[in-house]
């Protein structure tokens, strides 16, 4: 077994693993990112676009910006449609801030080009990653790669190994309690590159269910419609998504449309879930390995970010300030905002989707009037804008 | 049978019918008021008592508001307490607006001798009183008083004659649709002649259940406990009220509670219900004829109020200037803003009181984040305030 060293560890080569450790190194912190899969199979996930300015500053600090910054577009608005009513929410102006359309894959790549360029190690295809002793002063990380074994002796370990990985199954069940939620409908998503149907996002609540009209850029689209959990993608072609699709959205719209071939299309699933606490021992969870959010609000790589912000500030105390003590803050700072992310992604989903018959018709009655309301009254609009925009960072104590 | 004319019939002599007659007779609509028991029994009725400044103006186009304003008092704040955390979300400062605490009881009263002083009719103890022909032109009420039968001959008729009134069985069943929400738990109230505990009502969510401290004036207190829909009034001593009352306020207020015996004690379900339409041919739902709110929020009365200002506005226009159709518009203003008060009473009695074990774990951890938020947001508190000193009153078309 070949042994390994490094300050922190960080499981996963996704985006909160790549930004942690380029702004870890930032700070001459020494990190080895660990990934399972390949670089390419990675920037093969198709993922979030919406990202939050905190998001973007963390990957300005990592050096990574550049085309976010180019490339990206700022959005000031979102819209909301309900059939064929449409309503603006001005984001700058209600919120004095905005958010940056730049796809997660292309902010993977920046980032995976970044560290690259700056010699960080990245060991793709690393199989069989176990993290061990993370109660320790001594944690470590076994693994194979090329057939070789493998020992990474490290300070701490940073789960970034999203829903599936190792990390969270880690944590002894008696210490940590998990919440879910599943919900009855999946989100048929479909990429074309075409002129998006709107210069904004659209969420629309329709009869018919929910659809979101997003983009990646003013030539490439992404689009999503509610389906049911059980549809498989066989059962849809690019010309029924497009049908339906359009019929969800508001009449003033659909002459804007415009179709072309999917360059990619797949159902996810939407759920809530999260994992308190965040940290067991040395080890902390990060992103989709403590939690998970339905797609609806364009929360989840957001809230990834923050995890990241808030536990680069603690290594940075850790290692400039010797101050160990610190790490304690991580998991009640980043559930703090986690929960709120959540519990926004919950009523927007719940706001905007089609439940069927699982409400009864009181409860259809408060969802129009809270629609109604929420649109109408400027507080409701701002309440809306302040938390798609995102609530600001904490700082630790 | 002796017959009668009236150009508005009102079932009812509760707040509502008594403000609309009043309101009717300023612009010489001439009106009788329909009711089944005594002034007296009406008068034992304890209620809410806090009023809305549309509520508060329309009083004093009637005629009826000096006790109100030399004795009222103006709430420009309202707090919210979880276990000892307390927030005051400051009305006038968010919102330009305030409310007015006085009892139902006293501008009843009030009302009731603006009334007999203009020499107005009101039938106490009548009997039997049926509505027939509503739909008709000439729609009519039967009723019996001291042994005699009476046809009281009118152009409409409003039902303001409450939840278990006779209005609402008059619309057959398939004409309308009923909404109901009831909640597993009942408000136990208890007023006593003592100084309130805090200059502003304390809406209190604790560990052992809901709590309100309301109040009169500044002399008598009003205060609430969440109690099981299955206790009864026997159950509860004043003492062990005032312990259990006690329990439930914030540590900080806790020493300024004075106890006394109580001057009125009892236990009140709670429960959403909505009727729609709220007109049948020339027959108007009033009230809690049409629709009745848990008390959290103090809706119940002001969104009767509201009621009452659209139908003034309909029978002035109707008699004024001839224009029998803007009648249709009744239901569908007053049921705008009914829904949204049954709504944010609905969300307050779901956010603030204690459903034991109704809510899983997930809900739970979704309504702590959701108080946290909307207290630490301005944009939340304002939502708050907005809706609880009341949302404008719409104009006809």
């Amino acid at each position: 077994m070949k042994i390994k060293k490094t300050q922190v560890a960080i499981i996963g080569a996704g985006p909160s693993g790549l930004l942690l450790g380029l702004l870890l190194n930032k700070q001459g912190i020494d990190n080895v990112v660990l990934e399972r899969v390949t670089g390419d199979y990675v920037l093969g996930r198709i993922r979030a676009g919406v990202l939050e300015q905190g998001f973007a500053k963390l990957v300005r600090e990592a050096g990574a910006a550049h085309n976010m910054d180019t490339k990206g577009e700022v959005h000031d608005a979102v819209e909301f449609a309900f059939n064929d009513t449409r309503i603006e929410i001005e984001l700058t102006k209600l919120t004095g801030e905005s958010v940056i359309v730049y796809g997660q894959v292309d902010i993977t790549r920046d980032m995976m080009e970044e560290r690259a360029k700056q010699g960080l190690e990245t060991i793709y295809e690393a199989s069989n990653v176990q993290p061990h002793d993370v109660k320790s002063d001594n944690p470590y990380i076994t693994y194979e790669k090329d057939g070789e074994q493998f020992k990474l002796e490290c300070d701490y370990i940073a789960g970034c190994d999203g829903f599936h990985g190792v990390s969270r199954q880690t944590i002894p069940d008696d210490v940590k309690t998990e919440y879910e939620k599943v919900y009855p409908f999946g989100w048929l998503g479909l990429m074309s590159d075409t002129k998006p149907i709107n210069p904004h996002l659209i969420y629309a609540k329709t009869d018919r269910g929910f659809a979101l009209a997003s983009m990646r850029s003013q030539t490439r689209s992404r689009y999503y419609i509610q389906v049911p959990v059980t549809d498989k993608i066989e059962d849809w072609s690019d010309e029924k998504f497009w049908e339906e699709f359009k019929k969800r959205m508001p009449e003033s719209a659909r002459d804007k449309l415009i179709t072309g071939p999917s360059i990619e299309k797949s159902i996810v699933p939407t759920r809530s879930f999260i994992c308190e606490p965040l940290q067991y021992g040395n080890m902390f969870l990060v992103g989709d390995a403590g939690h998970i959010v339905p797609p609806t609000g364009a929360k989840g790589l957001n809230l990834a970010a923050s995890d990241v912000a808030t536990l680069y500030k603690i290594f940075t105390r850790v290692y400039k300030e010797g101050d160990k003590k610190c790490i304690e803050q991580y998991s009640p700072i980043a559930l703090r905002r986690i929960w709120n992310g959540v519990r926004f992604s919950w009523w927007l989903t719940d706001l905007l989707h089609n439940f069927d018959d699982t409400k009864d018709e009181f409860d259809k009655k408060m969802e129009t009037s809270e629609i109604e309301y929420f649109l109408k009254s400027e507080a409701g609009r701002k309440i809306i804008a302040e938390q798609y925009v995102g609530l600001p960072y904490e700082d630790l104590k």
